[in-house]
């Protein structure tokens, strides 16, 4: 592991490249990650309706949890005490946390915003709480994941520039703040070393991405994300403003882009140098009765299936395309069985992965432009 | 395959004896069940929270579906459209489904019972429906199990005399039509052949279980169930009406028993000499929050199991004992995530299906009373 002035910096190499795209290898703790890579959500300790020797076997390579959620419901402590996060989960690989910034800023109308810290009221119970850059950390570290964040404020991409600007310098003096917190602890959790990240923030105002991530190279982490992008701005907008942010990140460190989880969305990143990504997207949607394919998504609730003998996919290896056919997975959807959503979660996760290895697979080769478009042309 | 009267008999073989109790081994189209076997039950075609995998991996052999439930939903002739009910369930090992007798008269108050058969109200649309003992089958044959019951009456157990004397002797005249029906098919369902099991009923009257019995005895099936049980009688009565019902049943054939799923029960019943039993209590208990280990059951909703990092059983080998702390498991139960009725559901599957694997292996070593008593003595 190598060291960035006292913070953990997990060993990352690039394989290959084609034109800003990237193959790379992150050494964790937990087990090595090859970049890009799709991250599923586990945000209250579960990918919904997946054991972890499913996502392993799916080839999850990493999962991420939510301070938020976690640190209330049971308590940081409590994961700590028993075992640490990697034991909680049922899960032997890497693991990223969020600093909970995010949920408060989206989940909770009530946050009062000061410098010091975001005081909000719990989802579960109404009780108050102060989360302050020190405190995520502080919570991040008991709950220990291999990767945790800086606590961000996240306002609305398209919102008025001077609420984007405000955002922007608490957002470059909490990481600080962040990056004291955890150089203080000596860069470790409570289960060993733990990598912390920068969020740019900006929202799609040029100048102000560019100072947000100066200000974040000159802190110095060992890595950074693109954050407050994919809530609600047109796709252009969004990926104009990732292309400028990264373009302004050290070319040798990892990024992340934080909320993008469909085909073309995850391309798009891919061709624009970002090595990570997260999403509720295909968890979520799967949980709703649609399913991805390279035509594009179904809706399994839809009557046209019900006596539809095919597979959801055709060359998918996942359980579902093996073993069910559409209309027996509409009919377990309809009727709210737990496996309709089983299946079709697990069958957009392997639909991303196998989406994915293809485009380092394309990477490698040099012919990810190609890669790319043919994924675009089916949706 | 045997044959008894040109109905489908699958071998079934005695292995080892111990009293009553009997190990046996029964070759079905879809592959062999040792007995005494629990048989998990997929009421809408799915062990809720169960991937078919996941149930050939914990041990199961052979798992039920409910007529009534996939007639209506998604109709027997979508799943025989769609490649038969082992495709439609994802499930390449043998099945059993009920005749739809037990949800016609437990579902609804409304049942209009009739001698040709019972009308009823759906509860999916409240359409009107008539299942007579022909269509029954004829339902069945469509869906495509190896094993298929015939159509009963099911008052409860503790209703008047009059009441099941006249169920017994409406049973016994369907069974007779369900006979008739299946031969007239030559034995064959949509996949193949069928074997069709007759259901003693009587309730906890002893004289009439003996006339329904030897009544189905007279007519001749490859195997029998004991019905109308466990419906709400005292233990005692349940048990001594089995004890004397199944001793008037054919040593060398198939003995069912329709739902019991509690560790003390599925002794008794194994004392017996039944070979197959069912229930939705483990899966069902397990949705609920609660754990079978050997000392008795665990509320996992119960505070105390907060911070507690032990599994919920130290020697078990199932995906929560192996990966989860209670604390984590208790966790997810209290949030509702999918991820704890998974792990109760595995873990009280696995439970029974050791403790019927100790049955076995204590039969064939001729000291199965010894083996019950242990279990008994944690409950």
């Amino acid at each position: 592991m190598s060291n960035n002035g006292g913070l953990p910096a997990f060993p990352f190499s690039l394989e290959a490249t084609d034109g800003r795209a990237r193959v790379g290898r992150l050494e964790t703790p937990h087990g090595a990650v090859t970049t890009p890579c799709f991250m599923p959500v586990g945000t209250k300790g579960t990918v919904k309706g997946m054991l972890p020797t499913d996502l392993e076997r799916l080839g999850a390579q990493i999962i991420l949890a939510n301070t938020y959620h976690l640190a209330l419901r049971p308590g940081s402590a409590v994961v700590r005490d028993l075992g640490g996060l990697h034991r909680f989960m049922g899960w032997e690989g890497p693991i990223l946390t969020d600093s909970g910034g995010f949920q408060v800023f989206s989940l909770l109308d009530t946050a009062d915003v000061q410098d010091e810290g975001v005081a909000f009221r719990s989802v579960y119970d109404g009780s108050r709480h102060l989360f302050t850059p020190e405190r995520a950390i502080a919570e991040q570290q008991a709950l220990g994941a291999d990767f945790i964040m800086c606590f961000d404020e996240c306002p609305p991409a398209t919102r008025d520039r001077s609420l984007v600007e405000r955002a922007v310098l608490r957002t470059t003096d909490w990481a600080r703040r962040c990056r004291e917190a955890h150089l203080g602890a000596g860069g470790q959790g409570a289960g060993g070393p733990q990598m912390l990240l920068g969020i740019v923030q900006g929202g799609t105002f040029a100048d102000l991405r560019r100072r947000s991530a100066e200000a974040l190279l000159e802190i110095d982490f060992p890595g950074y994300a693109v954050g407050g992008l994919s809530v609600g701005e047109d796709r252009e907008s969004m990926l104009q403003s990732t292309k400028s942010t990264v373009d302004l990140l050290p070319w040798e460190r990892i990024r992340y882009f934080m909320g993008i989880g469909d085909p073309i969305g995850i391309m798009d990143m891919i061709a624009l140098g970002v090595d990570l990504f997260d999403c509720v997207l295909p968890t979520r949607v799967a949980r709703m009765g649609t399913a991805f394919t390279k035509e594009g998504r179904l809706n399994l609730r839809n009557a046209r299936f019900k006596a539809d003998p095919d597979p959801l996919e055709d060359d998918c290896d996942c359980t579902a395309c093996r073993s069910f056919s559409r209309g027996a997975i509409r009919h377990f959807v309809s009727q709210k069985e737990m496996l309709g959503a089983q299946l079709l979660t697990e069958h957009n996760l392997r639909h991303l992965f196998r989406l994915v290895d293809g485009a380092r697979e394309a990477i490698r080769e040099r012919r990810f432009g190609e890669y790319r478009r043919s994924v675009s042309a089916g949706w």
